[in-house]
C-alpha cells in the first residue's frame, strides 16, 4: 500500500488528506483553522481592502493537520503506517505573496516586524494594490501589451506586482528590509524541504505565470527596465526572482530530516512544487484535454488545458494561458465569473425575500424547480460583482429584466441562476471561438452537490453533460496526485498525472445530461442575454436592446401556451 | 348656508360627502360598500377578465348614503336642515357601460337577465373585450386614424364599444335585448332626474370623448359605416347614441319627488351631468390652467387642462383630449402611469423583502429616506405593469439595473419610487412638448399624503412643487362642486367652476418644492432612464445603452465623496 498527502492552504484553514495512491481512496483528513486575526485573516478596520495572514499560522497548520491526518488514518486502518506515505503536495491561494529576509525568513517572522501586517502574506483578497494594479496596467498597455495579453488584458490589484508596489510606497521600511518576495504557494514546500533560502528557492509556475506576468516568450519575469518605470526600487527587485518556473511535476526538494520529526513522516520523501488551490483542483477532479473544470463557489474559476504543442493564439478576456501551469505539457487556461453562489447569498441573505424561512435557498430551488425554462418571462446578468470573463470589467453591474407585478421570488431565484448558465456558456463559447474545443465539464464546489436544478439547468444552457467531480475535496486530492507523481510508480506512485489522475479521480454516479426541450428554449434566451450582455457590456456595440421585453413575453406565452 | 352633495361611485363603494358650498368644509360623509358578487364585482373564476357590477347595489347605495350623511349633517351641526342641500354632482368609474331596454331600464333588472352578468354593468376594469379592442384599433388605423389620434394611439380593452362588440359576440341574447347602451355616469344622474328614457337621457362628455371616441370635429361618435364594418348590428346601435354630450356644468335634471321622498331631499334641486371619478377628482383638486393634478394610487391618473380656444395639436401617448371633459371651457387631457403604488405593493408583498416586518412600507420608506438620490447605483423603469404614457404599451416590463452584492431591500425600494417619478417626469415633458405649461402639480390619493419621501422625490426629479390637495375626498368634493354650479349662485352655491373652486377647494399646509442639490442628481439619473426608456420602449432606437452602468457608478462615487 502507498498513499500520499495533500495540503491544501484555503483562505480561512488548511486541509490535509491522506489518499491511497492506487485508488484515491482518501483514508483520513484534519483541518486546521488559522488562528490570527479573524477566521485567520489580519484585518483593518479602516482599509476594507486589507487582508493578510501570518506565516506562522501556514507551519503551525501543516504540523497539526498531519499529525491529526495520520492519527485518524491509524485508527481508519490499523494496517497503514505513516512509512508508507511516500509523497506529499501541497496547494495554496494565490496570489498571496510575502516578503523574506536574505535567508528566507518571512519579515512578519522576526521580531522587528511581528506587528506589521505589511510584512505579513498578503492575502489573494488583499486589495490595497488597487492603484498600483491600475499604473501597471496602464503602463504595460504602452510598452509591453504582450504582458497583458496573457492574462486578460487588466493587471490585477490582487495579483504580485501590485501588492509589491502598493508596499514599496506605502511602507518603504518593510520594502527596503525584504530580500525578496515569494509566494505562499513556492514558500511551502521550500520550508518543508529546507529549500527556502532565497538562492535556492523554485518558484511555481502557475503563481508566476498567472499572477506574474512571467512566460519564457520574454524570458520569465517582466523585464528590470519595465519594473523600474514602476519604481526604481521595483526594477532592483527584479534580479531576485528567478528567470526559471517550475510546474506541479517538479520535486521541489525533499521532506527534512527535522520537519519529518515533527509530523511523523519519512525523511527524504520528495515534495512536489506548490501551485494554486483551484489549478490543483482541476487536477484533482480529473481535468484533460476537452474538459472544463467549473469550481463553483462565491465565484467560479473555470479551467481548461490545451496542449503545449499546439499554436494556441491569445484569447481575449481569458484570465490566464500559462505553460503547464495546470497539467505539465498542456497550456492551463483560467476563465472564472466573478459572482455564482454569492449572487444568490445576495439575494437570499440581503434580500430575503418572504423571510428567513420561505426565502431559504432550498426553499426557493425547491419552487424555481417547478418552473419551466422561459415561464417566468425574467431574464438577468450575472454581474453583480462585475464580469471577470469574457469582459474583465469588475465595474459592470446587475440588471434583471421582465418583472411584472406577479414576478415571484422562486421566479427571480431562477432567473439569477439562468443568468450564471448564460455566463458560464458565454465563457465555453469563448474558448471555442479560438479552437479550444470543450465536450464536457466537470464541476466541484458545494453548489454542485447540492443543488440539482442547478446543474441541470447548466446542462440545458451549455448542452453539455455536468458531471461532479468524486472528491468532496478536489484540491487536496489533486495536490496528493502531483505528490504521487513525484514520488514516482516506482515508489508506489505514478510516472504521469493521466495515470495518477486515472488511478485516484473519477467522477460520482450522478451526472447532469441536457434535455432536448430545454436546450431548445434557453438557446432563445441565451439570445437575448448575449444581446444583454454585448448592449450593456460593450462600448462600441450600436443596436439597442428594445426587442429584448417583447421577445422575453413571447417566450413565456409559447411556454405556457 | 348652503350644501350640495357629492356622489362618489368607487370600484367597491358609494360615498356621499355634504360639502359647505362657501367654505369646502366637508360637514358629513358616508360610505355603501356594494353588495353583489366579491367586494361588490361579480367575477368569474374561469375567465379573470370578467369584472361586473349590479345596478341595482348603485341605487340602494345611493339611498343608504344620502340618508346616513344627511343624518350625520344634522348631529355635526343642529342648525342644518336637508332643505339647504341646493344640488347634486356625480361621479363614477368608466368606461362601465350597461345595457338597458328600451324604456332605458337595465336589462340586469329584468327578471329574464337577473342572472346573466353580462346583461350587468361592465365595469372599468373588465378585460374579456380584448380581442375586440385589438379588432377596433387595427380597424381605425386603417380607416380612421383621427380616430385613435384623441385617445394616444390605441382603442383598450376597458372601453365603451370593445365591450358592447365583445358582448355582441359572446352574447348575442344580452346584445339583440338591448335598446342601447350607457354609461354608469350617464344613468345615474338621468335615474335622479327621471330623464333616463333613453329619449330624454343626456350623455356624458367625458365618458364619450375619452372611451368612446366622441368628439365634434366629425360629428359625434364614430359613424355607423365604421361600427357596421365591425358588426352590422353595431351599425344599427350608432342611431341609438345621440349626437351631442354635455359637460358638468350642464344640468341633467331636477331631483324627482319620487327620489326626493326617497332620500329626505328637496324635490327639484339640480343635478349635474356626470362624470368620471378622476375627472371630478382633478376638479376637487383644485386643477386650473398650468396645474397637473395626479391621482396616486395602484396607478395614478394625471390630469391637465388646457384653453379649448388654444390650437392644441394631437399629443402623441396622451390617452385622451377632449373638450371640457374636466373643466368646461376647457380640454381635457390625461395621461397615466399604468402602475405607481402596484410596483412598490408588489416588492412588498410579493417579494416581501426583509420578511414581513423589516420589509413593511413604513420600514422601507424609513430606510430609503436615509439614502442621497444617486447613492445606491441603482435605475429601474416603472413598468411592470406596462407603461400607459408616453408609449401606449401594456406589454412592456419592469427592469432593474446596478445591483451589486451589497444591494439592500430599502435600495430597491427607492429605486422604484424614482423609477415612478421619472415616469411622472416624462408625463409632464411630453405635455410641454407639446404646449401645455405645467408649473405646478397637486396631488391626490393615499400615497401622496402618507408618503413624504416619495413626494420630495417627485418635486426633486420634476423640478416641480408637490401640493397635496386638501381634501381626502377629492372626487366626491369635485362632484359637490358640480352640484353647486349648477345650482347657481343665486340659489347659494356658484356661477363658475372657477368661483366653486375658489371657495370649496384647496391644498394642504405642507407641500414639497424641489431641493437644488437633489435636483441636480436627478437630472443626470433622468438622463439615464430616458435613454433606458428609449432603448427598451423605441423600436426605432439605435444606440445601446453601454454606459449606463457606468454613468451609475460614476454618479454613485461623487454622491459618496
Amino acid at each position: 500500500m502507498a498513499y500520499t498527502i495533500g495540503l491544501d492552504y484555503g483562505t480561512n484553514s488548511v486541509r490535509c488528506l491522506i489518499v491511497d495512491t492506487a485508488t484515491g481512496d482518501e483514508l483520513a483528513t484534519a483541518i486546521h483553522e488559522y488562528e490570527t486575526g479573524q477566521a485567520g485573516i489580519i484585518l483593518d478596520s479602516s482599509d476594507h481592502n486589507l487582508a493578510r495572514q501570518n506565516p506562522a499560522d501556514y507551519l503551525k497548520g501543516v504540523e497539526a493537520t498531519v499529525r491529526e491526518a495520520l492519527a485518524k488514518a491509524k485508527d481508519a486502518n490499523a494496517d497503514f503506517d505513516p512509512s508508507q506515505i511516500i509523497g506529499i503536495g501541497v496547494d495554496t491561494t494565490g496570489s498571496t505573496p510575502l516578503p523574506v529576509d536574505k535567508q528566507g525568513t518571512p519579515l512578519y517572522l522576526l521580531d522587528e516586524f511581528k506587528d506589521n501586517p505589511n510584512a505579513a502574506a498578503w492575502l489573494w483578497k488583499d486589495h490595497t494594490g488597487h492603484a498600483e494594479a491600475a499604473e501597471i496596467t496602464a503602463l504595460a498597455e504602452n510598452e509591453h501589451p504582450e504582458y497583458l495579453a496573457k492574462c486578460g488584458g487588466t493587471y490585477s490589484s490582487e495579483w504580485f506586482f501590485s501588492k509589491i508596489l502598493h508596499c514599496l510606497r506605502a511602507d518603504p521600511g518593510v520594502f527596503d528590509a525584504a530580500y525578496t518576495w515569494v509566494e505562499h504557494s513556492d514558500w511551502l514546500p521550500a520550508v518543508l524541504t529546507g529549500t527556502d533560502h532565497p538562492g535556492n528557492l523554485k518558484r511555481c509556475r502557475c503563481a508566476a505565470g498567472h499572477k506574474a506576468m512571467f512566460n519564457d516568450n520574454w524570458g520569465g519575469y517582466p523585464d528590470a527596465e519595465f519594473l523600474a518605470r514602476l519604481d526604481p526600487k521595483l526594477g532592483k527587485l527584479r534580479a531576485t526572482l528567478s528567470d526559471e518556473t517550475f510546474a506541479v511535476d517538479t520535486v521541489a526538494g525533499n521532506l527534512t530530516q527535522a520537519w519529518a520529526d515533527k509530523l511523523g513522516l519519512s525523511a527524504g520523501i520528495p515534495v512536489a512544487m506548490g501551485a494554486f488551490d483551484a489549478h490543483l483542483g482541476a487536477v484533482g477532479s480529473g481535468i484533460s484535454q476537452g474538459v472544463l473544470v467549473k469550481i463553483i463557489g462565491t465565484s467560479t474559476c473555470d479551467m481548461v488545458v490545451a496542449p503545449d504543442s499546439s499554436d494556441l493564439p491569445d484569447i481575449p478576456g481569458i484570465c490566464g494561458i500559462v505553460d503547464g501551469s495546470i497539467l505539465p505539457g498542456f497550456f492551463g487556461l483560467e476563465a472564472g465569473q466573478s459572482a455564482v453562489g454569492d449572487i444568490f447569498n445576495w439575494f437570499v441573505n440581503y434580500i430575503q425575500p418572504g423571510g428567513p424561512q420561505a426565502g431559504s435557498h432550498e426553499a426557493l430551488t425547491q419552487k424555481a424547480a417547478e418552473l419551466k425554462p422561459g415561464q417566468s418571462g425574467l431574464l438577468a446578468l450575472d454581474w453583480n460583482n462585475g464580469n471577470r470573463t469574457i469582459l474583465v470589467d469588475q465595474r459592470l453591474t446587475g440588471l434583471l429584466i421582465g418583472q411584472t407585478l406577479h414576478t415571484t421570488p422562486a421566479e427571480i431565484y431562477r432567473a439569477l441562476v439562468e443568468a450564471t448558465a448564460f455566463g458560464a456558456l458565454t465563457i465555453i463559447n469563448r474558448f471555442e471561438e479560438y479552437g479550444v474545443r470543450i465536450d464536457a465539464v466537470v464541476n466541484c464546489g458545494g453548489i454542485s452537490e447540492k443543488n440539482a436544478m442547478l446543474m441541470q439547468i447548466y446542462a440545458d444552457v451549455t448542452g453539455r453533460e455536468m458531471k461532479i467531480a468524486r472528491s468532496a475535496q478536489a484540491c487536496a486530492l489533486g495536490s496528493a496526485v502531483a505528490g504521487a507523481v513525484v514520488a514516482g510508480k516506482a515508489a508506489g506512485g505514478h510516472d504521469s498525472f493521466a495515470d495518477a489522475q486515472a488511478a485516484m479521480c473519477g467522477a460520482r454516479d450522478i451526472t447532469y445530461k441536457p434535455i432536448a426541450a430545454n436546450q431548445k428554449i434557453y438557446a432563445e434566451l441565451y439570445k437575448l442575454y448575449k444581446q444583454l450582455h454585448d448592449a450593456f457590456g460593450l462600448a462600441d456595440y450600436a443596436p439597442a436592446p428594445a426587442n429584448v421585453m417583447k421577445d422575453l413575453l413571447n417566450i413565456k406565452d409559447n411556454v405556457n401556451s
